[in-house]
């Protein structure tokens, strides 16, 4: 199965729905759900014109993209209440200093009996073979971080006490667990190096400027990532899917 | 799904094909494997006569108890070179020293083109809500005394190189995660509590008493797992299932 399939397989909206994603950032997801539900009207939003302009000119490129995009904050939405059938929110959450508000201003928008789907990562759930102290810290600094930065890079695993705290019924979590060896090399290539190393690696600037590790500890921390991407390395990560009803 | 469901529900031996269950212990799981292939038959053997007899009262409370139950080292079997269907080790590599000289001894007793189950747990893929650090210390020395005894606890991330390393063929491995909140009580009593949490609290004395951990850091931990069985707790923790193929 690929990425998309294991995280986005199983979102299905129904014929006839409309359906808001929020937070929908340079539309990395939107064709990934919007293929499973031909029939739904997907309305995309993000408050970054720039992420969206991004998203517009992907979407440009094909015809008929099947969302629309909005510039919009989810905290002053132009829509009505109780409106909309799904609300669908991916990788959004672990952002905010605030995600139990967002929750609970997205639920207004939800009709009753609506569904919200969110989907978040979990830093702390990344482990892998050969281990590495090293990467261990590297994965910890980014974690820092995004604290640091208001957001919450461990929200993966919280996301149950979060929907039921923001007043959503019928909560449920489902683990997403991705695995990656060598006999999936298009897995490994995909995931551990182009996404989750690149990733890490991408805030190496601001870890070694911000005098946390060096340069060379940190430089150590990344070489230990690829190296599991090697034929007898693995490589383990947990997505959370949760969804909840709007009573 | 019970933990049972999770770990063993998927493993069914064809009809009429003869299993070796290799290092049984205490029987925990011969029952479990048998329910789902009536018409295996099913040899479990372990090398501790403790542990075995413990099995044997277990089933003898039974009737027609699925499986029989011999004394031996799983490195001096007293069976026949290729003559197995399938052998089934559980819970097994991660006591050895030598993992990988088990995985080969066992290789020879399986028929050409028979198959290795191997279901293992890996200590370092255990996170949770709250989050604990005195918790993870508590984990970490769990694993070090594991590594100090010559065993692996953190074996399950690695099956992978290990079994193409003892040369089996079509190694595939499926991870299996446990992720437990308050929407299943079952679930957070019968694993995150009953099994996790007391396979921990088990080794409070020998930590303490080595003086890695003081009495009071190592309570602070417990309690902190405890936590995470309350109404806004979350667990989770990934067992890993291998397959490997004779040639």
């Amino acid at each position: 199965m690929t990425l998309n399939e294991i995280l986005y397989g199983d979102t299905i909206f129904k014929e006839g729905s409309l359906v808001l994603e929020a937070g929908c950032g340079v539309g990395a997801q939107t064709k990934a759900i919007a293929k499973n539900s031909p029939g739904a009207r997907i309305i995309s939003v993000d408050i970054s014109l720039k992420s969206l302009s991004a998203a517009r000119k992907k979407a440009a490129d094909e015809t008929n993209f099947p969302a629309e995009y909005l510039n919009c904050d989810i905290f002053s939405l132009p829509f009505l209440k109780n409106s909309f059938d799904y609300i669908f929110v991916c990788f959004v959450l672990e952002h905010l200093k605030n995600p139990r508000d967002a929750l609970l201003e997205l639920l207004k928008f939800l009709k009753p009996g609506g569904e919200i789907i969110v989907i978040e990562g979990d830093h702390g759930s990344a482990f892998f073979y050969p281990d590495s102290s090293d990467a261990k810290r590297n994965i910890e600094c980014l974690v820092s971080l995004q604290a640091k930065a208001g957001g919450d890079a461990l929200i993966g695993r919280r996301l149950y006490p979060l929907l039921k705290d923001a007043d959503f019924s019928d909560v449920c979590v489902f683990p997403r667990i991705i695995y990656a060896d060598s006999s999936n090399p298009a897995l490994v290539r995909g995931f551990t190096k182009k996404t989750f190393t690149a990733m890490v690696e991408g805030v190496g600037f601001d870890v070694i400027s911000s005098g946390i590790m060096t340069e060379k500890e940190w430089e150590n921390g990344i070489r230990a990532l690829y190296r599991t991407c090697e034929e007898d390395g693995t490589f383990c990560y947990t997505f959370f899917k949760a969804t909840g009803k709007k009573i």
